[in-house]
């Protein structure tokens, strides 16, 4: 079965995230004050061929531990839809 | 009110993603060759203060129009949730 998996990654909470600092300051001088807290992450999205919905999990949860995410700074999150 | 905007902001599906060939590749040299078509765009999250929802949705549009996403190479989604 194919699978399509989205997964979010953000920059933890405790982290400064000087891109979204960036950001929230340009919402100002577009006239958009009131948007603030902007913070940046990755949108990545792969499909995964698996016998079933669990083992499609771990393959993902093995690709964000070892390739996608950096777990000191970033956390993630996916979801997982069958095609 | 206060809503959260949470922005999922993709290359479109014509253009070549170079990042998530890279990736893609990667996933073979990892053990992980059932995990194919990685593309990797961004994941935005942001506070908007609005009086209602259309008027936040309306703003986050215009932000994303504006200044987060480049309309000629990407496509955007976004969804709100009252805090």
């Amino acid at each position: 079965m194919n699978f399509k998996a989205e997964i979010d990654i953000m920059p933890l909470e405790a982290i400064l995230d000087p891109q979204g600092k960036a950001v929230t300051q340009s919402m100002g001088n577009l006239g958009l004050n009131e948007i603030s807290n902007v913070r940046i992450g990755k949108h990545i999205t792969l499909m995964v061929d698996a016998s079933s919905e669990n083992e499609a999990n771990e393959k993902v949860d093995t690709a964000c531990k070892k390739l996608l995410c950096n777990l000191i700074m970033e956390s993630y999150t996916f979801t997982l839809t069958a095609q």
